[in-house]
């Protein structure tokens, strides 16, 4: 499968940015449609370093309201303004978004050129909030301080390929074809049944990424993102910190290891660090105790799936 | 005179952060107290990289609501929260700003463990809006799209000090000094009159600094910031764009000199430069040819007053 389905990580801290990482934000690229996920500040500058066009991106999804997850949003909404944007945006997040982000628009006395449709998340229960011919987003419960929801972007099944040589062997009938491609069987008018799969192509999986930021550790986080290709769940503390992890409903590097093991997904990436953390290394060890394949999801880093 | 008055560049860009610069943000260091003026998005990250420490900055004017110079608020303000801070916090800004913030808290469900105290600005009349033994701080009334002030940054006179010997010799009344270093004439009780002039040593002039952005052109700036030795205006555009500089309500290169050269200033500093711009030169180029003694406000330049 040659189409691009990768994420770049433009920051990886938690709470405040560092002299050297940015507060949580995602670039998702699924064929040239690009999708940014959190927005902390300075994802703008973080964008331009990585030479994305801002005017690419026509959907935000933006997981709660702490501002390491959103206060990158009204300066890149101002630059897509400034950059002559006509396009429509339309930005995801828990209620409150609009706003915060209104108020500012009316206080600066700016009309934006561009509509803005903003879709309110129910932080309650999983939802598909968005579908286009290549995707599917889906809400991920999670459990944090205030109404938190992580996303889960899984790629649409495409119609399966013909076997062409058993087609003609068999002499299929031609209106069989796109019941058989959709994956369902057929029958003809005397009752001779033809089956999908014995008259198509394996496909390769659909593709998928579940984004979880931020939660506490919860079980029924890994119910909903099972055997995703990557999960990117954060990994604020080590584990030895788990009274702090529990009282800011954050999780433990090791208790995103046991979310991915649990979840049975492909590959784990770790991220939302503590300020408090100069050297990643022990939180990537932590996390690989519980689950191997797991990496650090570090500013700059390109995740392809 | 030995004592710290000079101000470190944050951001020198407008409008948005460029890969290479940031939105306005200037930090102003008296004497070891931090005044942190404007607060474009990112300025926590600028002030991180140039090592000031948050908790230090107890005093923040920010001069218009436009997003270039407060989008970095929030996230300081936050961070301070973060790092703990108990101390007050005072804000000045035109109106408005209080209430973006106070949106933010409430909808992030976060309560500051520390006291914001707010000032709002009149942007119709200057006023002294800040004093304390060192200096004082007066608004500048500039000509923007919406309210916006300007700053001005003045040292207080000290007391002058006594000249010994010319004391000693004329048998100055011990009762006169403090009139004497005051600046005032003394009369004693047989009507001898001691000029204070006479009896005290030359002082250096009192340390000033203006800040001015944005403003369209406007000669009543430099009435009100006569003679100052730093005066960092903004200049936005070269003067081929006039037409534009005219419609957004800014200034040109050209015209920040001519603001400079007709308030006699020491010294210009130059910034807020269009993102169209990569080189400076010619913007620096512009501004010399009206008034010589100008620099560039660029990212991490100090000025020492």
């Amino acid at each position: 499968m040659s189409s691009r389905f990768e994420v770049t990580i433009l920051g990886s801290s938690s709470a405040t940015p560092t002299s050297r990482r940015f507060p949580t934000a995602q670039l998702l690229n699924v064929s040239e449609r690009f999708f940014l996920i959190d927005c902390g500040e300075g994802a703008q500058i973080q964008l331009r370093r990585y030479k994305v066009r801002f005017q690419r991106i026509n959907h935000i999804f933006i997981s709660h309201l702490h501002g390491d997850h959103y206060l990158g949003l009204m300066g890149l909404i101002s630059s897509m303004q400034l950059l002559g944007r006509k396009k429509e945006l339309v930005i995801y997040s828990p209620k409150g978004l609009q706003e915060i982000i209104e108020v500012q628009l009316s206080i600066s006395a700016t009309e934006l050129n561009y509509p803005v449709k903003w879709v309110e998340l129910n932080p309650e229960v999983p939802e598909m909030i968005y579908e286009d011919s290549q995707i599917t987003v889906t809400t991920v419960i999670l459990h944090h301080r205030i109404p938190c929801c992580g996303f889960l972007f899984r790629e649409k099944k495409k119609l399966l390929s013909l076997d062409k040589v058993r087609i003609t062997e068999d002499k299929v009938p031609v209106q069989a074809y796109f019941t058989l491609k959709s994956g369902d069987n057929f029958t003809d008018e005397n009752g001779r049944v033809f089956l999908s799969k014995d008259y198509t192509l394996p496909q390769s999986r659909s593709r998928s990424y579940a984004f979880c930021s931020d939660t506490r550790f919860d079980l029924r986080v890994a119910e909903q993102i099972e055997g995703v290709d990557l999960l990117y769940h954060e990994a604020t503390f080590l584990h030895e910190l788990l009274d702090r992890a529990e009282k800011t409903a954050h999780s433990t590097a090791k208790e995103a290891g046991i979310i991915a093991r649990t979840a049975k997904v492909q590959k784990l990436a770790i991220g939302h660090f503590s300020v408090r953390y100069n050297d990643m290394e022990p939180l990537l060890a932590e996390a690989k105790s519980e689950f191997a394949n797991t990496e650090i999801a570090d500013e700059g880093k390109l995740f392809q799936i």
